[in-house]
């Protein structure tokens, strides 16, 4: 009988090239899952990600499943799983689903922390995890400007710069519920909760806001760059190493 | 006119041996140092850290000085040295002191964290800054046994295993002054201020005290293994990835 197993994922992107599988032999977090399976189930297992991230992103709840014709109890599975997997990523939940579930078209919200250091000087413990950003924020001004992101809207001033990359005639409409916005000691964390992000919307939205907190954009610069629908408006993309996919929310999920 | 430089000292000891140059020619965080230093001011200064710290272990508040000639202000100093060391290391923290201050012989107290992630599975993203532990955990007895190390003691038991490491001779008796375990999230984090440690203290503490909380050592271990002096009764030194030196204090600092 066919099972459909969900599993939850933590990884360190450094030395990864993102999520998902490239046409060329490159590190990728599926590539290792699926070797990994491959090697527990001696067959080829196709998993599903919930959303590719890019190179140098992180998780701490990525989502992923596949589907396999085995007795083996999950726990054991998830055992397995993690003797195969290398150093810098391991499955952190599993548990079987309805057949029905799909990674990617079953996601609810997703959210995303973009992390800040704020001071003058990098840290060599964080170097991987965090951006520097050594100008004074103003913080205030950033949490206001971060609610005109809130709700249904359209988010094409947001979207990759890369052509390759856009929506292409796709809806670039997207819902952000929550953006948060704490202080924690010298770093800054940036919480985004969506149902769905254009590629790269969120480290897109992190340098927006970075620059109107430093005084570089203007305040009102959010609604402002949001009515144009063009990408040239908004700032550079924020460096990749600072973002972590830190929850995936499906339908029946409490939480 | 000679001036003494204090510096705070940041670093990732993942790939340092340790602190200290050593005879063969490894990678130590004192050596990046002097190498930075002699780049900036054209000759060889020795540079003194508060004591050494072992391979793998990490520190967020180092603290070393050393003597110079130059009128060079020391903000400017700071990024020069900053801007000669690798990505695993720097200066977080500057000030010109006394010439009387040596960072070893003028030190009060210095403060370590271990870090413990108490659950099944690895952390790929912490794997470098915490020691996992999957067994169940007796916290309110982990912390009644922690304070029986608090107070001037002999700490013989606790000294590190390895003859060469030893006191031979020189007291064992230093001061622990507090020891704080905390909950956070799936993390413990043990901190303990002491006038000074043994080699390898912090850790055969940690070690013990991950033994009794876990009910393989019994309670009341802690008294046990301090009136024996001897380190046979102490359990295994914990990893030193899970060991960050947090601070230094000296005579005149406010905390």
């Amino acid at each position: 009988m066919t099972r459909n197993i969900k599993l939850t994922i933590e990884y360190d992107g450094t030395h990864f090239y993102g999520w998902q599988i490239q046409i060329l032999p490159k590190r990728t977090v599926q590539g290792e899952l699926e070797k990994a399976l491959a090697r527990i189930f001696k067959r080829k297992i196709k998993v599903t990600g919930s959303g590719r991230t890019d190179s140098g992103v992180h998780a701490v709840g990525q989502v992923a499943n596949f589907k396999v014709q085995t007795p083996m109890p999950v726990d054991v599975m998830k055992k397995a799983i993690n003797a195969h997997l290398p150093a810098d990523v391991a499955i952190v939940g599993i548990e079987e689903v309805p057949l029905k579930f799909h990674a990617r078209y079953s996601v609810k919200s997703k959210t995303y922390h973009y992390t800040i250091l704020n001071r003058d000087v990098r840290s060599p413990r964080l170097r991987h995890t965090c951006l520097l950003y050594p100008y004074k924020l103003n913080l205030p001004l950033m949490r206001a400007e971060a609610r005109d992101l809130i709700g249904r809207k359209d988010f094409k001033s947001f979207q990759s710069a890369d052509p390759a990359q856009t929506a292409n005639g796709r809806t670039t409409i997207r819902t952000i519920k929550r953006v948060n916005i704490k202080k924690r000691g010298d770093f800054i964390d940036l919480e985004i909760e969506a149902d769905g992000f254009l590629y790269k919307m969120v480290r897109n939205i992190a340098g927006t806001l970075l620059q109107i907190a430093s005084g570089r954009l203007p305040k009102g610069s959010i609604q402002t760059i949001l009515s144009k629908r063009n990408r040239v408006f908004a700032a550079k993309t924020a460096k990749a190493h600072g973002l972590t996919l830190v929850n995936v929310k499906y339908g029946k999920d409490p939480k």
